[in-house]
């Protein structure tokens, strides 16, 4: 499984919509067939293993076949991946993680079991989520899994009190953060950056055959039109204000403008712009913002995961990482749990999630495994 | 050499002022003794180890000496060590870290050379002086190895603004951060702490039979006669201003009041406290203050290394963990090291130096090598 879940990680970058999966067959100690899901249209996974097998001219009789992910049931872009396993007839199907897609959710291992084949699910479960809680989440709870990139000193700061900024992190943390971009479907930011830093948002500094879509959080649509994010790839700018004029000129540049006014009127219904990914197929949201927007995903509880770079230097006076309403006691603050400490350069990233959310994802996971 | 350095661990909050020292005599992959360092007073590690080899019977003839630090060959509260393994005349000793104590520096390795013994030293150098970077610092410079420790948030704030700070972080950092108190010579906090908390800063989430003497910097003079750490053991007040009779009261309370005003005679001369420290047998300084006496020491250049625990929340408003003059440029903040980062329960504890200071300790315990 092992194996199989390092085949999912080589495609991060390009498998999106659909889920990164590796997938192994082996028999006897001895590797039959393996491989990982295409890029939208192509093979998935367990169809890539089994061509492989049936080139090198293996049957799969008494075979066991290790994939990452239940096994799709349903015509999406290709045919199911369960008819296929059901006619090479192997032995047994190891699955790490069940598949919440409601077309999905057990039946894939129904019908495995259907047509004789053993089927066990749960090894490496949380290893197999972590490669795809974004599918995971937009599949269970109709919204993307969005983590939100922040770079600091060691005491917090993002901005000198001039507003200087750049860079307090190393080349090694920016790299590290645009392999994090590379595997999302949106990189988001506010006004406040755009005007700021002027930012492209794009991934240079990492190797990936696919760009994310960008996106800007802009209540009073103030964007200015010359920003160097319009490039003429697509980009979502999320705003509570019409200005047919202002969209239609976007538009030319391949800039989507999506009202979602919040009760205020003021500013963007965060949650709902959230249900809008979801339902266009945005499974991971990368949001590398000011403390402005940062503050406000987190106080409309839309945050699942933080990444955090940490400089060694303690800068005192400036600007904090995220601007957040007033609290009066320290346990009305949301709790995460860190999942990971390294180097990156000289620096650190620390990485923490919701407990609980990521405990709904696995619960959502594990569902299907009873159907 | 390991087993030599956990020897040396295992009295980490009993040898000072003297260094941590742990021994290992070893014979065609036979251990014939070891042994580390005893409280003042008491047998040094190679003493120890030599006893106990002979208790158990064994000369040292062909017999390796594995020591963390170069032996002393001068008479303290001991007779010199090295006079000790010349009489037992191993063929070889290995060192791990020379001795910069300008009684011993070389003249350790040159005793031993002359007396026909082989000697080489180099071995888990960094390792050693990790035991004893106070130590070594004293010896070399004249002053304390200083390090500030630090709770806050994921995004660096200590306390909320109405002052709510208990606690951030958990249990478990609490304990770690005890561990620490307890290796130290002193504990040192500001006259802020001291109003604001009250604590008493000693050491009791950890087991130990020493406890380090406790500090307050208090430029005014304005402690309260009766915060909780005037216990009756050992506390050291830094002040820039006389006040005999208080300081006779506090006296009678086993307090000494230190009167070390800086040019503007309102403040404490911080960098005349770490000579008067090490002028006094402090090794270590274990700093748990609020932003202002940890920002001022920083400003004042007398920060070797940080130890930061950071909790899993984000607290957006409120105090920050330091407070410093205002940097107009990036590169005008000292950039220390991040030498580790491991989890300590639900928090992460990170821990940085300056690279710079660590060198000069560790040039200075290898010019002893070749004296």
């Amino acid at each position: 499984m092992q194996r199989a879940l390092g085949l999912a990680r080589e495609v991060l970058y390009t498998t999106t919509p659909n889920p990164r999966v590796g997938c192994v067959i082996v028999r006897d100690g001895q590797i039959l067939g393996e491989g990982a899901t295409q890029p939208p249209g192509g093979g998935h996974a367990e169809v890539m293993a089994l061509r492989a097998a049936r080139a090198a001219g293996h049957d799969l009789a008494g075979a066991t076949v290790y994939v990452t992910l239940e096994p799709c049931s349903h015509f999406g872009r290709t045919p199911p991946c369960v008819d296929a396993l059901v006619a090479a007839a192997p032995a047994r199907v190891v699955v790490a993680l069940g598949d919440p897609n409601p077309r999905v959710s057990g039946q894939g291992f129904a019908r495995l079991r259907a047509a004789g084949v053993e089927v066990s699910s749960g090894v490496c479960e949380e290893e197999a989520l972590a490669l795809n809680p974004g599918f995971v989440a937009r599949m269970s709870r109709g919204t993307p899994w969005l983590w939100l990139k922040l770079a600091a000193s060691l005491d917090g700061r993002s901005a000198l009190h001039n507003g200087l900024s750049q860079w307090i992190t190393g080349e090694a943390a920016r790299a590290d953060g645009h392999a994090w971009r590379a595997r999302a479907d949106l990189v988001l930011t506010g006004l406040g950056t755009i005007v700021h830093d002027d930012p492209q948002l794009n991934v240079r500094a990492v190797s990936t055959p696919r760009q994310p879509r960008r996106g800007v959080v802009d209540g009073q649509f103030r964007v200015p039109e010359d920003a160097r994010l319009f490039d003429g790839e697509p980009v979502w700018v999320f705003t509570a204000r019409q200005d047919h004029a202002k969209a239609e000129r976007l538009a030319s540049r391949n800039v989507e403008v999506v009202c979602l006014p919040d009760a205020s009127g003021e500013h963007v219904d965060l949650p709902g712009m959230m249900r809008w990914l979801g339902a266009h197929e945005c499974n991971e949201v990368h949001v590398e913002a000011g403390a402005g927007l940062s503050g406000a995903l987190l106080a409309a509880d839309c945050v699942d995961e933080l990444l955090v770079y940490l400089a060694p230097v303690l800068l005192g006076d400036a600007a904090g990482m995220v601007r957040l309403p007033v609290l009066e006691r320290l346990d009305a603050a949301r709790r995460y749990a860190f999942t990971d400490l390294v180097r990156v350069g000289e620096d650190v990233r620390l990485q923490a999630r919701d407990p609980a959310r990521w405990q709904a994802l696995l619960d959502s996971a594990r569902q299907a495994s009873f159907i």
